[in-house]
């Protein structure tokens, strides 16, 4: 079985490279059916489990939520959300099928399956302008808001990481490829990776 | 003209690398040849360049060294040395021939011919291992030592970097594609390396 997992930044098109490349290497695929096993598994309603993942609540998490999961914990809604999501995640690996996960910090989860770790940036011009392309009505187009917003999300995600890891968000060494995706076709990146990977796992086969 | 630069961990094999995707690519090569091009221009013997290059004598050199390098320069040796490095440097951009080039911020002073930039990075293990592999006789095999030598070597390429632009060494962003050499095989990962890159002009074309 082989698990992809993908990290990215904000507004770098991550998610929508994540899908292609699943498309290409026919895996199976993970993203939002996550919160959505989350909120069946919960009963509750899935933009709300939504929003409480991606807020900011976790200033209610003890720190020994650490890399055990097994610390004392708060009764915030986000830690119990967590330790449920830490489950989906398992039961997606356990399940044993080719697949991609989005985000989740599950290449830090699932470890053990020694899954292939992408992460995925962009300029800051290439998320702006990905950003200002899928704005909703209601939102604002004004860059300096953009800016602030992809700065916050991807704090949140460092901060995050930073209770159950001490590899770093991000950092180079930490994923088996970096990927930036300013100036590619997605298609056309998704294609070439799917390849890079395959040279991977070849690799492995052959040591 | 297509130019490759290439940063690199220290360990990481990034060096092996770059002459390997050289190859694949039959694209001109450029690492040591460039300390050899800047003795010879300025009669000083090769060795006393590289370490004088490599070792730490930048206390000597104004900020104002800056983005411009047209600031108020000190006399120092290396000041002399980095400007005739950028000199060279460019001198192999205008040959107009494709070409990869290593280390030495050939991406920053490069920008202008939009050049394809890769960061090479690896696990501290596998540095280490590495490291190990190719220690002489006369120096040490102690692990700790490696490690603070691996360390001393990137710090010095972060710091130089500082003085001549903002685009941080080793993040994600500042490169079209960052590596992880760890467990490749380092033919293998020039092999599909090249494919990559190849893509990635491609889609250029078709822009």
């Amino acid at each position: 079985m082989k698990i992809i997992t993908i990290s990215r930044e904000f507004g770098s098109g991550g998610r929508e490279f994540s899908r292609r490349l699943a498309d290409v290497l026919d895996f199976d695929y993970y993203d939002k059916e996550i919160i959505n096993a989350i909120s069946l598994n919960k009963g509750m309603d899935k933009n709300y489990v939504n929003r409480i993942m991606e807020k900011d609540e976790r200033a209610n998490i003890p720190l020994t939520f650490g890399k055990s999961f097994a610390g004392i914990f708060s009764n915030s809604t986000q830690t119990e959300l967590l330790l449920e999501q830490k489950k989906v995640i398992e039961e997606i690996a356990k399940a044993e099928n080719n697949c991609v996960i989005v985000g989740r910090n599950a290449d830090v989860l699932l470890s053990d399956y020694k899954p292939f770790n992408i992460f995925v940036c962009a300029d800051m011009d290439s998320k702006i302008d990905r950003c200002l392309k899928h704005v909703r009505e209601d939102e604002s187009r004004d860059v300096k808001n953009i800016k602030k917003k992809i700065y916050s999300i991807d704090k949140n995600r460092i901060q995050l990481r930073e209770f159950i890891t001490d590899k770093i968000w991000g950092e180079p060494a930490n994923y088996h490829l970096t990927l930036n995706t300013s100036n590619w076709d997605l298609k056309e990146l998704a294609l070439t990776s799917a390849e890079f990977i395959k040279s991977w796992y070849k690799g492995l086969v052959n040591d």
